[in-house]
């Protein structure tokens, strides 16, 4: 039974600027039936106006409030803490973090910097964590496609810094549990009546499988033949949204 | 008993352009007492002649075939697997490679390409990765010490690239067992007979430990208070090259 569904963008609904096939069709028929979704994404090189207002030029209309970024996740737990961030984050983002005090550093940000991730940034984040810096992470994604192939995501600069400085980084967006649990919590349902659809096997699904929720790779997006040799069993794997959404509509009530 | 001597080069006999104090005098008495004695660099910003000029230029008087370096590991093991590489490496370090083919790129070959460490190229190498291409690293140390302070050395990249395309690195340096096991053999005496002096903990020492050498940490170079508590008694931590000197002289026979 399925009372709740959080679903990927990037890969899922859409890649690049391009809607996937069947992804509005989908979204308007659970819109239709009332089923609550709420939307997790780990993408870092956009603050989320831009996400929303790219969704809205695509033809999805989201509220703010189910839109759920790792970027927004990371702010939190900042302010929360009253940590000074160093920030490894795509130029676009660092507006989101205006709010936060900028004058020590006790915090090195992980996001997908892209051309950010230069030797020289990667050396004044790595000697801050030398000096007691906390690092934070919005995300372990190994890569994401784009239009021209596959790209490197966070989790590669992430692997680095902990090898370089001998540290484990806090996970902020997914795979985090806390992620999803913050998700599933504003529906007001349980995680196990919850169901994750995502394109990547380890941070969508896995992670989800392992936060208590349920679990759906689709073969669109990043999907790579045998991922879901490493579901073992413990999750779906279907074709794309709209094999999701048949199946959510049958097990929903 | 100490048959033979293997040193590291740069924390030992000097940092940066500067000679440590009592490392010229030291290889002085060693090579009045006829002790053997090679040099193990993973060092791959510079091609084996510049290693030697250098030395030579701060008065050490070492043979070519004395100095054992990852690049030239990296070579004879690209030519002896017939692969083509693609380098991630300094671009002084580039000619070195020049007698292989070049038109495949079936190896992705990590040395420490510092700005060359670019999104843009670390992309282009996870891309051949996930062709198949294999992972060679010219080591997997941490960090180096700068004149200005720590900076990232060669491992954070290969963990990286590890990370991303979910596989393993054949290291051709240090810590790799071959590496030390060939300078052993140059020697002609066993592994349990030489002992390898290091600034780096992990990749020169437990390195050393592990390929069955004895093991000598110095506390100059990147040596940072509290390294020494990682080699569990296993191997010596003295103050500097003075200091190992006057232990191997003790020992040598």
């Amino acid at each position: 039974m399925i009372k709740g569904v959080l679903l990927d963008l990037s890969g899922v609904l859409y890649t690049g600027d391009e809607v996937l096939r069947g992804a509005l069709t989908s979204i308007e028929r659970l819109d239709n039936e009332n089923v609550p979704v709420r939307y997790l994404t780990n993408t870092t090189r956009s603050p989320r106006s831009a996400i929303l207002k790219k969704l809205s030029r695509m033809g999805f209309d989201i509220d703010e409030g189910d839109l759920f970024t790792a970027p927004v996740a990371t702010y939190n737990y900042l302010s929360a803490k009253n940590l000074s961030p160093f920030l490894l984050v795509h130029p676009d983002l660092e507006p989101e973090f205006s709010g936060l005090i900028r004058d020590r550093k006790d915090a090195v940000v992980v996001g997908d910097a892209a051309d950010g991730f230069s030797y020289a940034h990667m050396n004044s984040a790595f000697r801050l964590l030398m000096e007691g810096a906390t690092l934070l992470a919005m995300g372990n994604n190994r890569y994401f496609r784009e239009a021209d192939g596959l790209s490197l995501d966070i989790g590669p600069y992430v692997a680095a810094l902990e090898y370089a400085a001998d540290t484990k980084a806090i996970i902020l967006g997914k795979p985090a549990p806390g992620f999803f649990h913050a998700a599933v919590e504003s529906i007001g349902c349980s995680p196990g009546q919850t169901v994750m659809v995502g394109d990547d096997v380890k941070s969508d699904v896995i992670g989800a499988l392992e936060a208590g929720l349920q679990g759906i790779l689709v073969r669109t997006g990043k999907y790579r033949q045998g991922d879901e040799d490493q579901l073992e069993g413990k999750g779906l794997c279907l074709d794309n949204i709209s094999a999701v959404t048949d199946w959510i509509l049958e097990k929903y009530s």
